[in-house]
């Protein structure tokens, strides 16, 4: 792309953009500020990245409102924007390729069951196993090495990566992307106490469904239902080994990060953010928009709508860190506890 | 299954079964209270789903003693037991299909190595890998893209599910269950710390052995021993995500709840219950009935069976609770410590 | 080996190292001391194990300087040495054989994409899937099912063990190890939040950079940067389920227990530990040689060297420690504040 189509198409997005400086350069790429060659696009949207600009190749950079640039116009272009940050992932979007994880058509190699209905435009790559009376939708990339079970059906533009599980009965919604390593509807723990101390097996007979533009990270796990379906909503995004159980509902829009783990039948309003390694106990829900901090453990129900949970068990981010202040406090809160002791002790003598 | 046949069956379990309502319809299934259709049976152990008794299409619904029946017993036929889940859970296993992961034989993709000895009535999936001298018993079902190294033995009826890895030398036993993901017997963590500072691969020439009648879930790991092995007993239930480093021991029908990680040499009793996400450090043991409190962090030994632990450094449930109501209480104690001292410089005043 | 020959062996490493007892017996292998058996060689580094040589089998043990073995020499024979427990892991490696995850060659079914380099004495197991334009160094195995995606180089003598996955454009050093399960360069976790609350997500454009004699467990997760390289430093252990995002940097020789998480473009120094299950917050620095405790949650940089972190939100070792402390002594200090109030209060009546 030339500076001033970079110029037109940021344009869409944000009206009363200005670019300052050479418009007629091509540019090959993104790159970070403080990498970037000549011919390629960076920003800056922190201002300790400003230093860069003496030293940067860059032809172009994408910045905001207060960044001075007159020292600056001589050697590079610059789009100045209201939000810097999206107007380059936009960019980003523009030049990224995408991935190909298996060749268009089907690898001579995968295994097709019997009545698998297969849409037009797919990819499915070396190796992949595809069970009886699956559904591929148009334009699905199934990575090498990706089995989907029995009675799997798979929306549109979605992108299953290789080594993926999807066990038998999964739905899955449009333009998701799921990432290698995941298992999708293994059976949820669930097992009966027996008299002896033993457990009986409980059978999960239920499935997995996921929404439409959900993303799920690497080795992740999502359990199937006791019975019905654990739901994971429209627009979720699901980190690297999250475990989500059986029989939970992830609301719309809700973001998981890495390691966090939800107990079976959680719910889940829309458009929560549960931090890395946090933990939710079982049966419990939590409202929509509301925060959870990494590493919190959540051992009952919050229904009021946008709160921030932190510590274990956790409570509202206020209660939360005035109570670790406290704990903080504590060194001195003993010392005027031993001072008050002595001067009690002085004024008993006399 | 005719409401009559299901009477009888639970009669064998629960003596003094009572059937109120018609007898000669046909069940097809079991669903949700909430879900249920007509010819399906569901249950109610909660007082709390006893409202969907108004709404229910359900023919039969399991109760317990505390429901009353009149209202509905037109609709609605009821079998009253003492233990109404357990009761719904024995339909579960009655009308659960096993899943098929693998069709009867041997799959033509499969690789098989050289003097594998292969029992009867199995079933290996396409593209599973299995090494030289494997011993695979009788009605064992090995899923697609199973890979068994070298010399891995696994006893009848076990289920192994497509992805599952089980390293040289394993030994798993009967009738148990590893989900997708699994890696069995990869190597220890266990690196000698060199004098500048680097490391030195200490070689794990162990194995892991897995108890009759155990369950791994998806993407967990059982690392194998540095010597000798590591030893998972028999009725053990492991979750999604846990860890179990090289040379544990673990106690036969003790549950590990998801992303639990088990550190180095730790031996676990029987009957143990650990929670999610909890961590115990290396070498140390706890005794038979042990349980440990989600995200707890075990730092040393509890001998005493049935001890319940909790809180980081873990203690005893009692005086780890004692201690959070002392935490919630400082703002309290503070405010005492404030008036207190407020009143000692009035008395010195005075 | 004879036991003078591991007399002399080990003398390259240790001078001054004592044989006790017969020096022409055949050592077969190495074994735990309670465990072996005639002909094998075990090691006492613990005074605890040492009342085992009264039953030990053992032809040959290593002992330190502390232990007294006149009772024992008629039977075993030892080699005195000042670090008893490296001797025995040098013996370990010299009695190991290397694992064969694949064996010599290239598979007839492994699928090679175009314009794969190979280097010699490769083994490629059955069913690996090779992008194009991948360069596979000397020595290399890669396992069964392994994924390595287009543009990936693996470096000599390195492992990569069944179902491993590589993402397009991996880069993996020498010597290196992978266990089964890890996933290296699945996307970032980078979503732009749009105005109605759904996300957009970032292209993560960039690849993961793995050092020499690096290690990785099984099921481990290291993102690839959205520009540019996430980083593993050479020498770097990694142990199973751990998270690595997108744009760290890890520093050589640092270790990293199980289900340890680290947060998006965090730096880590050299020689640092990190303990099982800690997580560390996004954009944060530690120095070198950092030590972190198990389970602590790390919210900040910490830029001095040497320094140890526990707790949550973390903070230095003495500080955590006096913190706990004056937790613990919660009781004692409310004992003390109602003596106080009560004295007080009997002041004030008098």
């Amino acid at each position: 792309m030339i500076i001033s189509e970079i110029r037109d198409y940021l344009g869409h997005f944000f009206p009363g953009i200005e670019l300052h400086g050479a418009s007629d350069m091509i540019i090959t790429g993104p790159a970070k500020i403080e990498d970037a060659r000549s011919g390629e696009v960076s920003f800056i949207s922190n201002e300790k990245y400003v230093r860069f600009l003496d030293t940067t190749s860059a032809s172009l950079v994408i910045v905001g409102s207060s960044v001075p640039l007159d020292a600056y116009i001589e050697k590079t272009s610059f789009i100045r924007v209201r939000d810097p940050y999206t107007a380059f992932m936009l960019l980003l979007q523009r030049f990224s390729k995408p991935r190909s994880v298996a060749l268009p058509g089907i690898a001579d190699t995968a295994m097709l069951g019997s009545n698998v209905r297969i849409g037009s435009n797919v990819a499915i790559g070396d190796y992949a196993v595809i069970g009886d009376r699956c559904s591929i939708g148009d334009n699905v990339v199934i990575g090498p090495h990706a089995v989907l079970l029995h009675d799997v059906s798979v929306g549109n533009d979605t992108v299953i990566n290789p080594h993926v599980i999807c066990y038998d009965g999964s739905v899955i919604g449009c333009r998701v992307i799921i990432h290698s390593g995941s298992v999708i509807g293994a059976d949820g723990f669930g097992f009966a106490p027996q008299a002896d101390g033993s457990y009986l097996k409980i059978p999960q007979m239920g499935i997995v469904e996921i929404g439409d533009d959900t993303e799920i990270g690497a080795n992740a796990t999502i359990d199937r239902a006791t019975m019905g379906s654990t739901v994971i909503g429209r627009g979720v995004k699901i980190d690297n080994h999250v475990q989500i159980a059986h029989n939970c509902r992830i609301g719309d829009h809700t973001v998981i990060a890495a390691q966090a783990g939800i107990s079976g039948s959680v719910t889940l309003g829309s458009f929560c953010m549960i931090g890395g390694q946090a933990g939710l106990a079982g049966h419990l829900e939590l409202a929509d928009r509301t925060h959870v901090a990494a590493q919190a453990g959540i051992s009952k129900s919050f229904l009021q709508q946008g709160v921030s949970l932190r510590g274990y068990p956790a409570q509202p981010m206020r209660e939360q860190l005035k109570q670790e202040a406290l704990v903080r406090g504590l060194g001195s809160m003993k010392a005027r506890l031993d001072a008050l002791e002595a001067e009690v002790r002085l004024i008993r003598k006399s």
